[in-house]
């Protein structure tokens, strides 16, 4: 393939724009560098234009996203490339071994903050584009890009302006490189996300904290009584005990709990690398496969009473908890939520009053693995990294992922380049120079493996 | 009784005085009223001198204390009265309808700070003294003050000023008018506290915050754990549920629930007065019971994870509670509070680490219900009151009343004559005027009395 030895003569030169694209501070939730995000959008949308694709600086109504367009043979795929222009602050500035807007070079890394979230990412895909239309003159399939100014501080005009160009954005898959391989030379298709759906629960006794002494014993206690509902929630192995919660729980095929299986996991690392004395979990299946197929329902804060220092002998007038729950296929936020507050409502004394809040949520998103978009794009890793990919989850949501399937209909290839050691939201951010041209490759060869797709 | 006779005929100049006593601020937690703390100790002592007393002002390295003796016949019982002098803040001020300071007369309530706590009972006390030395010439038992200045910011002097003046203030009984009647016109002697013993609970996960979406399924979660630990701590039915709780409590006597049967009490009013959906509480018991004789364990607060507004998915790294249980007798706060963490281990899962913090306690103090005094002080309180006493108890705790027992030896009588809707601590104190009357004469009486028991 030309496009490829034309990457590996220019190295110096994509290595040389990537720094000048890391130079510029495009912190997006910092209004003193609102100036500098708009620049960079700019720098993005004059890049693709210079190597040949119609780009557009479009407004969201807060920093601009970049959309830029080739149009490849009639009847061929299209892809639609996501990723962000925007990075996050560099504070502890201090903490820094190199100045977070010069990129250094440092034992295999570029060092730089946004350089793998996701700057280096998202330019491995142009400089795969500029490669094949330097030496062929053209791609096999028609291509976006979708590069917005706002991930790293909430995307918060992202979804409108999805919704707001769907025409324009159409596309058959998406293919995002905003995250890790599943180690050092170990490339990875995330090919699911779990989903989540958010509750918050409040349980009211008294109309004011009472006496403990003069009332303890004849007035019910919202927090034991929220702990007493909350405690049977799990049964004690771990498995959930509210009633048809896993009714709508996928089971994993074969093959994809197989893939888990080759994965190399460390149990001991990875329960050192949490602090906890011991895992936990649901029997039956591993710490992989429990974060990553099985669904969850997790206290993320719960708070009632004095919490202050020493002790004050109260019975409380109320506790709440807010409660999230990691979905899986085909569960839906709002059949989850609405199961749990079902039970809850079962199991609630007479002596509270219980209000249960719906924080919405989002299903969670699977790539169909029976589909071709995965075995296209498993064989352009394979071209870029020289080994063929893991096949990998993720227990998180990715919310981009959801309002592509949801609002363009289509699933998205999360093909990560960097390393889950590359510090990103931290000080010494950093890509290993190895893993930036190892996805210029792999985008060259995704776009043919994908053009080649029957749909 | 000519005592009786000189109180009905100085009603006047005995409230003129007692409102002499309200109009000095003596706000014992505000520091600009040292001062008048200070004065207030002074007037007190000055006026149980002028009545025929050996008083002095008393420091204590906080206000000061004052202590007056009065050395009745030999061989006679020794009676040590203890009140105090210093009163609650007046905020917020603007809900009073009087001034707080200049006590007025309204609907046959004296209205101002401190009249009910407790300047208006202890006062009684004084001014029964004073009509005994008018007529008789004498009391027929020894006497002891111990007006205190600390009460309403803690007593945090008292219990080290009881210590260091150990024989000065020995005696046969301690009587205490700081506290309620039943209700109106239903004067009751109190024989009886709950006691504590406070515990926090901390279990800690992962050393840090962990991502829900990443870990969530294969890390404990700590909130989860502690909410289900807690949640074992009852049975179903409110029973406490730690093996071994109930070992040491005391079965109340036939007596003892008679006395409490005889109660008017109205349930509904009871549970509208808490604002509480529905009343609750260990089966076989009534509600005053549960109150008095039984035990509890309430978590007066507890706390994890993110409690801010929206949400963060996390698992929390830690979360916490703190716990009190109110004792009767025969529990110490220590054997309860060790049965508590034994059982707390016992249900601890290996994925958390749990550490329990003793905060100590003190246990239930109880009146001997077959000994003397507590028939003088009816005897006494159906002279006062024209009307024979309820005996109760009261769900929490008067510290100074267990110091009595454990410095001193010796039990007390909690004769309150105010009433549950005097305000204190709140806008618009008030004291039925004639309450302090009779407690006047109530105080008269019980010197008699208690001057008549056979030690």
């Amino acid at each position: 393939m030309d496009a490829l030895e034309f990457l590996a003569q220019h190295e110096a030169d994509n290595l040389e724009q990537l720094k000048e694209l890391l130079r510029i501070p495009s912190v997006s939730a910092q209004s003193e560098h609102a100036a500098d995000t708009r620049r960079c959008a700019g720098w993005v949308a004059d890049h693709l234009r210079g190597i040949g694709l119609a780009a557009e600086v479009c407004e969201t109504g807060g920093h601009p996203a970049v959309i830029a367009e080739y149009q490849g043979p009639a009847g061929a795929p299209t892809v639609l490339v996501y990723g962000h222009y925007d990075v996050q602050p560099v504070d502890p500035v201090e903490l820094w071994k190199s100045t977070p807007f010069d990129p250094i070079e440092s034992d295999g890394y570029l060092l730089a903050r946004g350089v793998t979230d996701d700057k280096g990412q998202f330019f491995a895909h142009v400089k795969g584009v500029e490669a094949c239309l330097r030496t062929a003159g053209a791609i096999p399939c028609s291509l976006k890009f979708l590069i917005e100014g706002e991930e790293e501080s909430g995307s918060a005009h992202l979804n409108a302006f999805i919704e707001a160009n769907r025409e324009r954005l159409a596309a058959d898959v998406v293919v995002i490189s905003d995250g890790c391989q599943y180690g050092p030379d170990m490339p990875a298709i995330n090919f699911g996300l779990r989903g989540l759906a958010f509750v918050e629960v409040r349980l009211t006794g008294p109309d004011r904290d009472l006496h403990s002494g003069s009332y303890g014993g004849a007035v019910a206690n919202p927090v034991n009584m929220l702990a007493r509902m909350i405690g049977q929630l799990h049964f004690a192995d771990g498995r959930i005990r509210v009633p048809g919660f896993y009714d709508q729980v996928y089971t994993a095929t074969a093959w994809e709990r197989e893939q888990f299986a080759r994965l190399p996991f460390d149990a001991k690392a990875y329960r050192r690398s949490t602090g906890a004395p011991a895992l936990w979990g649901e029997p039956g299946f591993t710490p992989l496969e429990r974060t990553w197929i099985r669904p969850t329902l997790d206290v993320n804060g719960i708070t009632g009473g004095y919490q202050g220092e020493g002790g004050k002998t109260i019975i409380p007038a109320w506790a709440s908890a807010k409660i999230t729950m990691r979905l899986v296929p085909d569960m839906t936020p709002e059949d989850t939520a609405a199961k749990l507050e079902a039970y809850l409502r079962q199991i609630c004394p007479p002596s509270v009053r219980l209000e249960v809040i719906h924080h919405g949520g989002a299903p969670a998103v699977q790539v169909p693995v029976d589909g071709p978009w995965l075995e296209a794009a498993a064989r352009a890793l394979e071209t870029g990294f020289g080994r063929r990919p893991f096949f990998t989850k993720e227990g998180g949501s990715i919310p981009v992922v959801g309002t592509f399937k949801s609002v363009l209909g289509i699933d998205t290839l999360l093909i990560g380049f960097g390393q889950q050691t590359d510090n990103p939201h931290s000080p010494n951010e950093r890509m290993l120079i190895r893993d930036f041209h190892r996805g210029c490759r792999t985008a060259v060869a995704l776009f043919h493996e994908l053009a080649g797709v029957r749909r």
